[in-house]
């Protein structure tokens, strides 16, 4: 029998703490090919602004990985790095990628001191002004993965800001003081900002402030108490409107139309990184439109007769913004199916279904304990992806199943 | 779009400690329902002698369960059951099921106190002589998931058989004193055995001695040490050859030819079970032969249009006469493709493919503990049956794969 060969569209997230997007993408492959050995496939690993963004992106764009020693979320050194693109060949500025997760992620917040009252994002502006002493004049700001709730003070703070209280002294690092944010003078500011392009990548889904205000729905897994929790929320709100006052008349024109800091999407970005920023003259962006930039992917999700996906976990915050709830939109309006693999499957998960996904599967040969299973993914997602393969093929040699009962 | 519903045969095997066969096959049909809710389920649950054979085969037979107190694998007294079949209205001989597993199982054996040396099969022996004082003639053993290793030397004496040392006394209880076996006295044994028809389901790959003997294979899953496994390999050689001499001639020749109690398949079951009870004249038959009797198997895989089956380890002793390879090598003469789904997946899995198995799936969602697994095990099927039924429904509207690379 001789058949066209399938070709297939592979556009997994990376692993978090475990495995980059490219080591996903290769891993899938690997699996995929054990059943079908000449399927055409299109490896296409994808970032979301979190963890392993400016490696990608270096790679992806013939840049380099700069490396710099800066503030950890605890306030320790930590050996960090950002990325500079195109190596000046390129028209425009030189660009550079800040990862915020590189120097104030939650993987860099040891379990016993996770405390997002006390995490600072002081490294991240560190990194920006390390950009521009390389000369970069367009900054990207990955956001997500973050291990801080500041509001990105530490960060203003870094770029030369001072953020005082009712007595004129420095706030103490961390979201946990904010509520005595009395004034800040934007004096010190690094005069480059006003001649660069600082541009966020933001989940749209993440706002400062209310009821869905990033200290209450990331606080907890970031190691708040409900208390912690209440306390976070008043410092954002009170940061909110010091920012508006302080800073936002003199930068955010820049940016457009000035913005609701409490409410704009992006604003609660890594623990509100994004309002921070935004109060400078950063441009709020979801993260997609420009992470995805020159990959093509709509194009390339429409030649594949399937695509596999893949996440560390499929749960309920999938499909508020997650890569394969993105790839599955995008696949869907191309009406090529979409299979996910999953580290862990949660709560919720089956929401992917209203996205685009037409099917996923857990990894996991047995049962085993989380830093197995974080040290063994490589291995099992390819083999998770040879027996989904296997029972995709099963499916071949069947009738269709009625489309409405799928 | 109208398409002739789906014809399933879900054959799968019980969960061990966890799920009955029926309750596995109803788990797995759930599952199914929730993608192809027409489809025509052929529910088919197997046992293989093991864990819940009795319970079983009373339920499928129109029969009972009777409840007996008899002598656990340690020395203490556990509530045990035999089944009755067909409630005296069959012609022929009352049919009585004698589980090992319900009197003589691993799972009845602490944690603690897993030494195969010491544990003892003598309440088989009392279960027997329970289904003879209820008039059964016809005394069907299953044999499977044993705690045991003494070569069925427990349930002889049980039987009024005397085993003895050098000395003239009794031999202490379990396969580590087998090595001091000096005589057989069969002058007690219940003389009703000679009219009662005795056949024991077995698992025809395990022998009792030799390099693939019983003690070497399931001795250190059992418990024992690499010393102990010796020694019990050496008890198990001494007690055939004192069978042989002492007990074969009066009783092998009701069961047909003469049997070699070393090396004749099924002689290793159950710890050395089978061996035992062969030489009181009992026949030693591959147990899908005698449990498969009467459920039609053949035919009703032949009908469907694919067969799930399911194992709780899916591993390198599958292939080794296990139900999962038992479906599969039916359904694949009729070139009915397999799917198994599995609560682990160990090394050695993939020789089922070797078997007619085309594809097959773990059901955990997550890390997490066997104890956690083996709780939710019903939960985790029905939500891994239906996962793998969306991957084959996407499968459908694909081209067929090549059958050389599935």
């Amino acid at each position: 029998m001789t058949l066209r060969p399938h070709r297939i569209a592979i556009a997994p997230s990376g692993f978090k703490e475990s495995l980059s997007a490219a080591r996903v993408a290769e891993a899938i492959a690997t699996g995929v090919r054990r059943v079908i050995p000449d399927a055409e496939l299109d490896l296409i690993p994808l970032v979301d602004g979190g963890e392993g963004t400016a490696e990608a992106l270096a790679l992806a764009g013939g840049g380099r990985l700069v490396p710099v020693t800066a503030t950890g979320p605890v306030g320790d050194p930590v050996a960090s790095h950002f990325a500079l693109l195109g190596g000046g060949t390129t028209p425009g500025p030189l660009t550079a990628v800040v990862e915020m997760a590189a120097v104030a992620g939650l993987a860099l917040v040891p379990p016993d001191r996770r405390h997002p009252g006390a995490t600072t994002t002081y490294g991240v502006g560190e990194l920006i002004r390390a950009a521009l002493d390389a000369g970069a004049r367009r900054i990207l700001v990955g956001c997500g993965d973050s291990g801080t709730s500041d509001g990105g003070a530490g960060a203003l703070q870094a770029l030369g800001a001072r953020l005082t209280d009712r007595h004129g002294r420095e706030l103490r690092p961390g979201g946990g003081s904010l509520h005595e944010l009395e004034h800040i003078d934007q004096s010190g500011l690094d005069p480059r900002l006003a001649d660069t392009e600082l541009l966020v990548a933001c989940n749209p889904y993440n706002v400062l402030c209310g009821k869905r205000g990033v200290a209450r729905v990331f606080g907890p897994q970031k190691g708040a108490t409900p208390a912690e929790v209440e306390l976070l929320s008043a410092g954002l709100e009170r940061l909110a409107a010091v920012l508006t006052r302080d800073l936002l008349p003199a930068f955010a024109p820049r940016a457009g139309a000035p913005i609701d800091l409490r409410t704009a999407p992006g604003t609660g970005a890594s623990g509100g990184l994004g309002a921070g920023l935004a109060s400078v003259g950063a441009r709020l962006l979801p993260r997609y439109d420009v992470l995805l930039d020159g990959l093509d992917l709509d194009a390339r999700l429409a030649r594949a007769d399937f695509v596999i996906t893949a996440e560390g976990a499929l749960d309920h915050q999938t499909v508020r913004g997650k890569i394969p709830a993105e790839v599955a939109r995008r696949a869907q309006a191309a009406g090529v199916p979409v299979l996910v693999l999953a580290g862990t499957i949660g709560p919720g998960a089956q929401d992917v279904r209203a996205v685009g996904v037409d099917a996923y599967s857990a990894i996991l040969p047995a049962p085993m304990t989380l830093v197995e299973a974080i040290g063994r993914s490589g291995e099992f997602l390819a083999d998770a992806s040879e027996r989904a393969m296997r029972i995709m093929a099963l499916g071949t040699r069947l009738a269709p199943v009625a489309p409405l009962a799928a």
